[in-house]
């Protein structure tokens, strides 16, 4: 049966799952997980490896066991980020060609939550093949946001903005630029990065008329979010945004429709950047699920709030937030907070 | 003339000078700085303490000389934690009792900045006194406050306010116990024991009906300061605040006048507690100096800002602050700022 312990397990398959991560980054994110395997001989050479690239391509496990030659891995270890699926989609199950390909023994990382195709492991041990499990944490960070898809079915929501010590968003007549100084615009910048797709409403298009391009300085390639913008109005025809490299995605104002939408397109992670109305209507949607909060040391006052209502009546109904990261940057301060049920 | 360095003072004066700062604060905070002395022969033992108890009685130096004998000082060193005053009040110059008492030496800390009191080490100098001066940054940390008064004619203002995380004070009815922690409050109480006075608006008195006592768990005799309330509505004859221990001042809306008259009752720092009516008053007057702001990790939106109008029509117009400290109290921050010029 499937082993509880990993004291059994070698330094050349510590190092093989090591690898493996590294393999899983180079296939996209998208409606599949990013997963990575690599092939060991029984005494701990790499005899292939592989990695996922997509839904409709095949898994990881089986694209490093195409490298071999019939019969090579018989009686190998399989080194993968993520257990072994069961299920037959557009390929068959991993499980099945782990045993066919004669694979002695499996060590994965994160367990398969997918109703259909976890189950990978126990039929594997069932059929007799040592199963071990390694570095569930590392495993799991790895697939964290698609993780979060297979559990709520949306992709995991970053609401941004920045504000003065006192909660406004501008000054009373609309101008803010600039509250925050160039270390917290640079970090907006990095967290671009790092999402699938970034948000905002017709309104800051309109009044803005941002790039909503990643801009890292010495960084010529990083990677671009899809913009969405929601919202009913329409986008000019000379809108910066039409220049995106990666195209411009228009949504209505039916927001959790619009998230299961993206995340059936393969948006694993999202960033809202406002402005005011759009990111309180997330709020008051319990759409959101991450906050990064930038503080200027300064007030304002006046009618621009950095959020309007977000339907809390009386003090009960408050929104507490579970503050996990909190920095200086620059002059400015970051708030880094989760919801409570987050956490 | 006066010394410049410091290199010829004997460890004998600084320990007095340790003990003369002890000393003063043995006397009130009032319209007069708080002013410790110490006599020393001239082999370095003790021969007088002395402390100011007040406006109209002795200064330290005269307190201390007091207690010789005729003679006795003659020779002596006189350690004191601020230049001797060079002026004809209530009492006779210091520079002058020094000099009657026959001080050889006299090492000082802080400057007097007095129009009419300055000038003392150089009257005592040109008689052929040694004066030197000691510890200045210390000596001066002492009267921060009575310098403040001195250079504005006002005590020092700290605004304190508490809010979510995106500027409200409430939630959309008003309610709002609790939304900082037990620490952030027992905060609050030893902050409000750090002033001379605190200050409300009549709307937070017939809001909440506050004590407005410094309440310091194991500490029973916190020092009190005394509350004001700011406003033209009538206060309660059954409010709590009538049973404050220092009883209670009433102030109108002329907010700089009154802040005149409370520096001319020997009020030398003033914590204005709030609601956002009175903070945003003392904000958008200018007579904001230091603010400590509680953030809370919640979100609640809506109508009830901590700040209101400040008088920022345009964001060149914000009211830029350098943040001094920042907190983690239990689940809040704590946020300590400066107005830039008080920097
Ligand atoms: N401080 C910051 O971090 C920050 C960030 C971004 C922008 N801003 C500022 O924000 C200002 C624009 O504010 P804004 O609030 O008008 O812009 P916004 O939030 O970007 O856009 C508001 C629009 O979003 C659309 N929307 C889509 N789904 C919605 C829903 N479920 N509920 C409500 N509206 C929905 C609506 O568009 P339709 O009416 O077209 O349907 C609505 O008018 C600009 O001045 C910009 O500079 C500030
Ligand atoms: N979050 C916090 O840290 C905090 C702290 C304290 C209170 N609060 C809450 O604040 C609420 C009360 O808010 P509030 O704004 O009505 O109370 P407030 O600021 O305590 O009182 C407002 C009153 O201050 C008087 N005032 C004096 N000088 C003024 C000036 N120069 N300009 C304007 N007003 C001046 C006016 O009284 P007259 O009309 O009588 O002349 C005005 O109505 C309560 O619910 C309380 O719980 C919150």
């Amino acid at each position: 049966m499937a082993g509880n312990g990993t004291a059994s397990i070698s330094a050349a398959e510590r190092s093989a799952m090591a690898r493996a991560r590294e393999l899983a980054l180079l296939g996209p994110r998208g409606v599949n997980p990013q997963v990575g395997a690599v092939i060991l001989s029984p005494d701990g050479r790499v005899l292939a490896e592989g990695w996922h690239r997509g839904a409709g391509t095949p898994h990881a496990e089986v694209d490093a066991l195409s490298k071999l030659a019939p019969g090579e891995a018989r009686g190998a270890t399989a080194v993968v980020t993520l257990e072994p699926c069961n299920h037959t989609g557009r390929t068959g199950p991993c499980a099945v060609a782990l045993l066919e390909a004669g694979v002695a023994r499996v060590v994965h990382a994160a367990a398969d939550p997918g109703e259909a195709s976890s189950g990978g492991a126990a039929r594997l041990a069932v059929a007799g093949v040592e199963v071990e499990r390694l570095d569930e944490a590392e495993g799991e960070a790895l697939i964290a946001d698609w993780l979060f898809v297979q559990r709520t079915g949306r992709p995991r929501v970053t609401v941004k903005w920045a504000q003065s010590l006192d909660g406004r968003a501008a000054a009373a007549d609309g101008s803010s630029r600039w509250i925050t100084g160039p270390e917290a615009r640079a970090h907006v910048h990095r967290e671009r990065s790092a999402h699938d797709a970034i948000a905002v409403g017709t309104g800051t298009v309109l009044a803005d008329d941002p790039k909503l391009t990643a801009r890292i300085p010495g960084v010529d390639d990083a990677p671009q979010p899809l913009p969405v913008v929601f919202g009913e109005r329409d986008i000019p025809a000379a809108a910066a945004l039409r220049a995106h490299p990666r195209g411009l995605r228009t949504a209505g104002r039916d927001i959790e429709a619009e998230l299961r939408a993206l995340a059936a397109d393969g948006i694993q992670s999202l960033y809202v950047e406002g402005g005011p109305t759009l990111a309180s209507a997330f709020i008051r949607a319990g759409l959101a699920d991450r906050f990064t909060i930038y503080l200027a040391p300064t007030l304002l006052g006046g009618p621009r709030t950095a959020i309007d209502a977000i339907g809390v009546g009386t003090i009960d109904e408050q929104r507490r937030l579970a503050v996990t990261r909190l920095e200086q940057l620059g002059r400015d301060l970051l708030v880094e907070a989760t919801t409570e049920s987050e956490q």
